[in-house]
């Protein structure tokens, strides 16, 4: 270690008493005996990255009476920290990995809050000359699940414990209680566990933090968290279009249907929030968000989602369609030159009973909202088999329930479903939801027709109903799809059980000669 | 060279007369002087890999005069295939690479038919110490437009020219005229566009081949070909539920529907298939397509396509839903526990215009298709900003006329469409399509909302409509979702041209306290 290190390491008042307490007053210490002496290592947890979210969470840790390391690369921002926010609370700054390392109780619990990517290895090669066998690294950034497979897999190689861990909530939450999501090494779970739960936001008196699964697997619940609030955002936005552009209402009428919504069935944090944005006004007086470009950003863990759901053959299409409006609503200049020549029906007029559409779009956006999170589940169930990860869905459902963006009372019916029978083969056939959506459906398919009689671009809500019609069809044309492909590519089709007979056996792939001529070899190799 | 390899050599008659007419009789000849020798290179083009695609296109060229040499790495296949379909051909067989190569005229030009992967690669590698600068190797198959991609560049390297080329057109098209979608070094193309234009489809007397672009633009636009095709495959395989669920007609008189539908707007392949397929009887009289399973296959281009569409921000959206349909198909199991307990409406009852209502249909197949190849087309369009090629539109509409599954008059009006303006943004915006979608559109509206009401699943034509009805909006809400971002992300949101003022500056990131508390600080790493 080199001398400026130690002076660094000098300049925390508390390693200096600490030193001065080991009766080598009169001169330096002995920094590397200082450092192997337990009881330098005081520091129940260390984060690095002092950003926003790295500070709020640890003044979170330090509330709930565990003393944090804090280490920035920047080590300016160290001591603007600790002379701010941090002041007054028992939080330890540290100057260089090594002093960072030094403070921390072993096994070392360190959680890295950096930009996803190249500069969590870049931390991560950092501190391993510094870490011993059973140590702990917790990356807490909005990585890519693949990263924290291979990460896990790394340094479970080295003797090290990984934990990839989703965190939601954006600042507030870090401060006062994310959703934490962990996964990783199984064996980190109790190290971490009492410290991430006491953080947590809680529900019903329940953190809202459970071990999610091995490997990638709190990165990838993170992951289909976002995309299904994706959705939620595309549904509430096509429930306010038609509010808006159907029935003609101001954005203050608007927000007070939200007020009354966050009372029901769609009480969460995303309605509250809709409630209270189109409320907002600008300093003129009129409501701010017609003032706002209506182009949505939409790189990251949307796209993740969808892009995975189609890896994994599974029909995510509500988060696929939401990523895709996104899309749509960037490209704006051409959709206003698309607008010029474009045309539709004829200007909205609505004479029925307002009140009542009004309670049908509730149970639209209510329904399609189950279909999503639906079939965000069978997506973790098939990822759960892909990545062999044990994935325990009631503890994901309450994990969102508080804390992140998508928290609502909804979940709590989530949570119940996943507790009752931690077999469910899928949300859908929940019979609360069975209900649900018995009730609603009426109403889903009457606002889906006067939107489309509208002209009103309604995509999530009406892939959530095809997807609901699709997914209770005990026949689906894809027979006829079948048909076609092994008539122009020879891929071969199966009988459908109880249709079977001599020439069309069960069970095997079966090619006709559909024109009687050409070959009657199957193709293998060729695709359409 | 081994002896074994010259005696194989030998085995070749033509060869061996050759070598016998060099005047070394009564001794082997020196093999080595022998593939010197200019005359030994009398081939026009080599195939490697002799399938059913690939002996189709061996015979294909032989009818237009090429001599072609054929190889395969299981050389009985070689013998085989000379002794029976290339029988009395000019089809000259090799047993070896390098008695394959020596086959070639120069520039020599190889076409590897084999399974798209490892196996083009180590082609590649067994041809590589055989060839020299200047020589083309072409690879046909399935290839995913990365590896094309990549493959260019790495013979280029080495002074070599790639061509990847999209074949589509099945068995039948291999042989009697495929659509080729050739692309990779654009110095190729000189040299085999005789070649590949004379054994094309057709259309209207031109020919189904052009050049498509640098790098891997040729397998590109295949893979989106193939996406399409998954769209007009779903869209087409909703009309038919619609048809059989809705009016309760039979596979018969579906089959005559679909007769009428290709003497219209839709005549094209995929109809007229679908009018014999419904139209085929089992053994037993009965209509076979309800006894094939209803569970279709997906993996593959399609999927490819939808998530390069989600990478490059793309709104695919009629693909995607094709694509998640193929996947709900598959869960058959699931689908029919969920049916047994998952309600939809009463049992479909029709009482209007059944005409009318076919007329309707056709109407809202027609607009849907639209809409897909409108967003084929986005996603090219983007691709080729990506990517860096230079994509002729027009001519790849020419290239999918004939040849290949998506066949269609319609495509002739894309053609036209792109021919009359080859900047055309967008294929919406060309009248021909404007009005013809004008044409369509109450009837399209007037289908969802009865398959709606009826509870069948029509993802694709809804996806179609949501889209179209999005892309023509002036504004979408979009701007709702801002402003959710912003209130809980801090993600930051544009003011709409025209409505800035001081605290909305034009152009500018502006991120808004909406609770008046919290920080201020826009969030830069933290995601939702």
């Amino acid at each position: 270690m080199q001398n400026g290190g130690l002076e660094q390491l000098m300049n925390n008042p508390m390693l200096r008493q600490m030193a001065e307490n080991f009766g080598r007053g009169g001169g330096m210490p002995d920094i590397n005996a200082l450092m192997q002496n337990p009881q330098m290592r005081h520091a129940d947890i260390g984060l690095i990255g002092l950003a926003v979210m790295g500070q709020n969470l640890i003044l979170n840790m330090n509330d709930h009476g565990y003393t944090v390391a804090a280490y920035n690369r920047t080590t300016s921002k160290v001591d603007q920290f600790l002379e701010n926010e941090a002041k007054g609370t028992k939080v330890v700054g540290a100057h260089s990995v090594e002093e960072f390392v030094a403070l921390l109780k072993r096994p070392r619990k360190v959680i890295i809050l950096v930009k996803a990517g190249a500069a969590v290895d870049a931390f991560i090669e950092q501190l391993l000359p510094h870490l011993e066998k059973g140590d702990i690294i917790i990356d807490g950034g909005n990585s890519h699940y693949p990263d924290s497979i291979r990460r896990t897999k790394e340094l479970e190689e080295r003797g090290l414990l990984f934990v990839g861990s989703g965190v939601s909530g954006g600042e507030e939450g870090a401060r006062y209680g994310p959703s934490l999501m962990p996964g990783g090494s199984p064996a980190a779970w109790p190290h971490i566990k009492e410290i991430f739960q006491a953080i947590a936001a809680k529900s019903d008196g329940e953190p809202c933090c459970d071990w999610v699964g091995e490997g990638g697997a709190g990165h990838y619940v993170k992951m289909v968290h976002n995309g299904i609030e994706y959705g939620d955002m595309q549904l509430i936005a096509e429930a306010y279009s038609i509010l808006k552009v159907g029935l003609g209402l101001d954005e203050l009428e608007i927000s007070k249907i939200f007020a009354e919504w966050n009372k029901g069935v769609l009480d969460s944090f995303l309605i509250e929030i809709t409630r209270d944005v189109l409320a907002y006004k600008d300093t003129d007086g009129a409501p701010i968000v017609p003032k706002i470009l209506d182009s949505a950003g939409q790189k990251g863990t949307g796209k993740w989602t969808a892009m995975n759901a189609l890896d994994l053959g599974q029909p995510v299409t509500l988060i696929g369609e939401a990523v895709f409006a996104r899309c749509l609503s960037s490209l704006r200049e051409e959709r206003l030159r698309a607008a010029k020549v474009l045309k539709g029906p004829d200007a909205p007029q609505f004479s029925g009973d307002r009140d009542q559409f009004v309670k049908d779009l509730e149970q639209a956006l209510y329904a399609s909202k189950i279909v999503s999170y639906a079939q965000g589940f069978m997506l973790m169930r098939e990822a759960a088999k892909e990545y062999n990860w044990h994935l325990n869905k009631g503890s994901i459902a309450l994990m969102w329930r508080g804390g992140c963006i998508i928290r609502s009372v909804f979940l709590k019916d989530i949570t119940n479903a996943f507790r009752t029978n931690p077999d469910l083969e899928n949300l859908l056939l929940d019979q609360f939801f069975v209900d649900a959506i018995q009730t609603a459906q009426a109403g889903w398919r009457r606002v889906i027709s006067q939107a489309i009689a509208w002209g009103i671009p309604t995509p999530a809500f009406s892939s959530a109903l095809a997807f609901y019609d699709g997914f209770r069809s005990e026949v689906v044309p894809a027979n006829l799809i079948q048909a076609q492909r092994d008539y122009f590519g020879a891929h071969t089709f199966r009988v459908v059980p109880g249709k079977e007979s001599e020439s069309l056996p069960l069970g095997q792939d079966i090619h006709i000669n559909w024109t009687g001529h050409g070959g009657s070899v199957s193709a293998s190799t060729y695709q359409a």
